[in-house]
């Protein structure tokens, strides 16, 4: 059945389109720098937040309405099945990405919910099948159960951490089956509420632990897929361990961990952190370690996460650029992990606000492709740093410079180099040129 | 001569003394968890915010009464030595710690620098050995100088970056003359203003590059310091590299430095960084990187660094806890990075205010060490994570578990054992009864 | 029946006790500034986070277990009516408050709402006859249906502005049939997502009216509660129009509301905005607002409200502090619009919880009274101000003075008297000794 | 002479243009909704930062290079005022601000201030005379010298207090003999550090009585400038009393001043104090009280002012938006009260950054000005709150309803009007149309 039964196929129109369910930017098949639109961006759908929640917030239930809502139980797991390969359908979208909660009811025991997953993938499966849709990535949540309230993997209670390695068992497995991309964690409850009754140290042990032991098996069973940690700073616990790129990067360091995992960037948790997306983007590409995004936005005057459809076409621009000077988001992706506003609770909203997403990311990437081109950056940034191509600088990057040669330098360089204007406010205001025009 | 002739050598009075010039907490030769509060504490001044500042922030001129101020050039600077001496010894405090340019003018030329710096240490080395006061640490600043302005290690300038080398060089010669402790590095301008004109990815190979020639150096000629990074996230750079504990770890990893280096953490570059000051404590010494404290505080309403002496008594116990858990602080001490508020300006608000820190900290080693000692909190962790020294939970620890043997555990584990209550409200409830009694 | 049976009456026990189910501080009858510590508090109990909500997040599904929960509908309404009762008696707070929707189910129908209303009602009366349990305040909740998607009384749906008034009717009738001391306005969903779909100017018109309209209702009803604002800036919407104090002031103060109001101050709220709740309580009192206040507190390092139970003795002191400088709170309370954590979620974490905010309430008291009657903060300032009583400075106060006169005398003063020191460090150490004395 | 004799007078080039010295957006003398550019944005210089500052930061002495940097004392402040007209000169900018002491040293005493002043106002004069550009407004610095360490008009002594009055008068004199078409009063001091030694409400009081001879003075001497204030929440002081629109409207209010003023509203004060200007704008607007704008904008990363050059399109077009929605700025203007960055030190960088600021308000103009013409927002909100232009609605707006009348409608109103999508992304993807669109 059709759930958006009044919805066409959404088209690109151009950027002169009043029709709300057009594309204004996002042309597929338009070739930028090489590739086309769909092969760069490669934009995925966020299960839970566009076919499972429903609006509520901390002070309010659920607003939305949705035209499966009125099912229940593992009918209600089918229709969402449904609705989404509609969706993605409609909106050109080629990849999604879901948590196992997210796909199938609980139930009452662990081996009650492997079957409800078994039952949902295979249907999943089959719509993958005829609709060449595909899955960016899975994971497991832990951390909605009431179980996982001291964490999951950093929990301290052993038989709460022997459940969580189940749930990561099957996300694995089904993972595998439906020929994931990419696995996910965020720990959403990896951290600590207060300091004073945490063992730290043994929490990220364990969780190290954890990790190995998923390595483990998915070489086991043969999954290949590339394996993601999602750094959030905090929310809902008061401290997480992943804080950001940098911190994720120490962890995975430490414990022998980075050449098995790169990181699911998003931008809200970039925020979160005092981080532009950007800084994050370019910490985890300069270390070898970006994989995949979480495409949202916050609101910089808010301290949570708001997880908004991304419509700051800076933002997008500075991402795209990342992704371009990284080669591109290799078999990661962008999934909109974003809601639509509580107040935008109609059924279409959720269609107007992909497309809001897509455009905003599509303009994000012709305008970073323009830049790159023209090397607006690129040619300051050489000629900014070009002392170091020559002469002392040089010896410093050939490791020929010791304290004493330079201090010897230093002492008897008469004219020392003067520094150059940084130009910032030049730049910037060049990249509004780029912004404002095709 | 006598800065302070109307202040006497501060004594000990106790908690109800209402003498504005006497310790209420700190009594050096009390003895608690074994050792003397001046052998926990190693208390060290300033010199830059105690002997040279005087009070201006971005809107306003200096206010500070010194004194000394009417003294220019060398004769400041040696005046400021003979200040320095006498309220180390009427505070009792038996460290200091000086940036190069705190100590002499830079001059017009890195030799005339060279050559101030040698006069002033040449002095201070007469006044340590005859107080027997000594260097907690030494540090070249390398950001005030307009030739930082595009950073020092991480500049795009070559002769600054030898510049900075230079000044280093000399810092290490002036520490080992001096018998400091240990040798520090914050990296004020190593960071960015805005990624647009930065080269990320050879700055902080750059950066990774200066910290070992400071290491081949400090090897050539045997001096021994334990070498420190000091994390801020940001101010006056925007963003800075050495953002908060775990990220300054990630680095040292990457670049193989971490066995050379461990960190000087300040409690308002955590909490400007999004953490508490127990975490960052928590995240290096779980690390083994827990070097020194620079001790303040922060205004946590307020987003820029206002270095302020410490009051805070839940802050001091925490910190002190983290302390005593570590073993102590090592080589490291509790150095006042502080600075009297502005229009605390009288030249005794300097004695107070280090009064006012001294017994912050006295308070909390006295409340941390009964904590520790009536084990409060480590009963209470001990219990919590009880599960892992057991069954399942040890063989998780002992890495015999598997995903498949946690998963057929969950699958079978009919009465998984119940989480118990983290009891925030009741620790929180116990501490403070432990801060208000003896 | 008991919910609690296991727990006794809590007693006072005094500091040294270990026993969780004791106050330490809290001693009802003890007489503090010439009236007991019951007489000063005026402690209430939330009848939502205590009785109703169970610990869900924007993360994860309630973990809390009650001894009620396993009922529904109008039998869990009346369940908690008798747990209520139960943990006031054993808790000896003497005051609770209430939304609508805590206490009664809604309903198919405002008419059903109605209804339970007034069956539960009936219930609570008895209850505070048999007990002598008062309610400090009671309001209408209208921001979690979705009904308020908008807004209530700044909605922009004419009949959800109706059923608002229906709601805010009945309520002021409950409040005067349980003999309510104040009545409450929280505008959870009175600002806006986005201003670019807003009237804002209308929306502050119909608050304004609704205002009015309640007064002129009160008054007709015969109900001569205290109608209390409650601030808070953001969350769950992005900007609330009771922004802070001030912003709460200047709207009553335009709409001719100021003589019919008083503020609601919630700790939590304060931070939120940016500012000290001591801030928060100096506005208001100043202004001759201070009406009743929300005990909580939040975490500075955190974006959103985490409505925690008060347990920074700093921070009740200096609220006590301003609280006896108002002469008292006056028919308001301290009401503990606080919650328990997600992890403390066993039943007797609620005591507990309740017993750490009353305990450090009641060491806030003993201490500001303390601070006040030694006048340690009042003989600095009145020295410090004294300039205004005398002079040029009295011409000032009293009206005399001109630009003209005060520039005459600036142009002939040839030694202005000289700043004194503002001694912030000295105020704050002096705090400390204070807090850890009796 | 010329300073920037290598720079031609800026023109406007269109949005191709790869001059960094042209206008890309910026046409003086094109119509846009029926006034030239010129007309509606009423740029102005801001003195200090422009002419006098020079790249100081609190961890770095200055950097900037300026032609006129080699003079000193009263040769230097004749520097800048003929720096000042040619900058306006080259940049077809109408209108100047300044603070007293940056247009005239301060002296030795009061009188020689006075002294220096007149001379420098004298020079002013004659340049207006010349070139036809004007003083936008004019204020007295009250926060930088030593002698307000505790406030000015809010100061505890009586004699800063007089000298306070004494620069104000002058002011005001100085305002009237420029033709100043402002006069603007931020306390930057006027706030306090802690509460703890702060009387709040005489310092309130005191501010008012200044703020009241200024209106008597101004009037005495015929000075009809339009009185500002400018809202700022803190930096330098912890907490200052002008914290945002809202709160200085409830100040103007209480001390029936708000027939007096009207507001100088800065983007980056806004963020500091958690709003978005376009917020603040809207508050003012609807209070009939927006003065004045000082355009600049902060990074929502920093907790710090950074008075960036504005470069933000989007909030450029939602200040401009409101601007026009006021029917213009009126007397006021847009100063840029802005600051390059401090790498960004060469002279023509200050060229460079104006360019940047006027091209960005310039194209939000448009931008504005086209999503009025189109009623893009407009009709959307006026369809929203329709339900208040009939039936229960009008009886609301009109005065006739009351809870009765209105509860009575809800009981019986079997279809509530259902609530419509708020539609948030939809308005905002519609802006980025039109954006990059002209």
């Amino acid at each position: 059945m059709a759930y958006f039964a009044d919805i066409e196929r959404v088209q690109y129109e151009g950027v002169q389109s009043k029709n709300p369910y057009a594309f204004k930017f996002y042309n597929p098949t338009q070739v930028v720098a090489g590739k086309t639109m769909e092969e760069h961006l490669r934009f995925g759908m966020a299960y839970w937040h566009t076919l499972v929640a429903g609006g509520a917030d901390p002070f309010g239930v659920e607003t939305a309405s949705r035209p499966w809502s009125h099912y229940t139980g593992m009918d209600l797991a089918k229709a969402r099945v449904e609705a989404l390969f509609e969706l993605l359908d409609k909106l050109s979208i080629p990849y999604f990405c879901f948590h196992d909660v997210d796909i199938a009811p609980e139930g009452d025991s662990l081996r009650e919910f492997y079957n409800n997953i078994d039952t949902v993938v295979e249907l999943i499966e089959q719509h993958m099948k005829q609709s060449g849709k595909k899955l960016l990535w899975n994971t497991a949540n832990m951390f909605s159960n009431p179980r996982f309230m001291h964490g999951a993997a950093s929990t301290c209670n052993a038989d709460v951490y022997a459940h969580a390695a189940a749930q990561i068992k099957k996300g694995l497995e089904v993972g595998k089956r439906l020929g994931a991309e990419n696995y996910v964690f965020w720990g959403g409850r990896e951290g600590y509420e207060t300091l004073l009754n945490t063992d730290y140290a043994l929490e990220q042990d364990n969780m190290a632990r954890m990790f190995h032991m998923a390595i483990d098996y998915a070489k086991e069973i043969g999954f290949d897929a590339q394996f993601l940690i999602e750094p959030k700073p905090k929310e809902p616990t008061k401290h997480q361990y992943d804080f950001d790129a940098a911190t994720a990067i120490a962890f995975l360091q430490k414990y022998d961990l980075n050449n098995h995992f790169k990181l699911n960037l998003e931008a809200n948790h970039a925020t979160l952190a005092g981080h532009t997306f950007q800084h994050e983007l370019r910490v985890a590409r300069t270390n070898g370690m970006l994989g995949s995004l979480d495409a949202n936005q916050g609101d910089l005057l808010i301290g949570w996460d708001t997880d908004e459809f991304p419509v700051d076409l800076y933002a997008a621009t500075t991402t795209m650029y990342e992704v371009l000077q990284n080669g591109g988001i290799g078999r990661g992706g962008i999934n909109f992990d974003a809601k639509v506003r509580r107040p935008s609770y109609a059924a279409d909203d959720l269609v107007i606000a992909h497309i809001a997403g897509m455009d905003t990311f599509a303009k994000g990437l012709t305008t970073a492709a323009r830049l790159l081109e023209d090397r607006v950056f690129e040619d300051f940034i050489d000629k900014r740093y070009s002392s170091f191509r020559e002469g002392i600088g040089a010896d410093v990057v050939n490791g020929k410079a010791t304290l004493s040669s330079l201090a010897d330098y230093a002492l008897n360089n008469e004219q020392p180099r003067a520094n150059e204007s940084g130009r910032e406010e030049l730049l910037k205001a060049t990249l509004n040129q780029y912004l404002v025009t095709e």
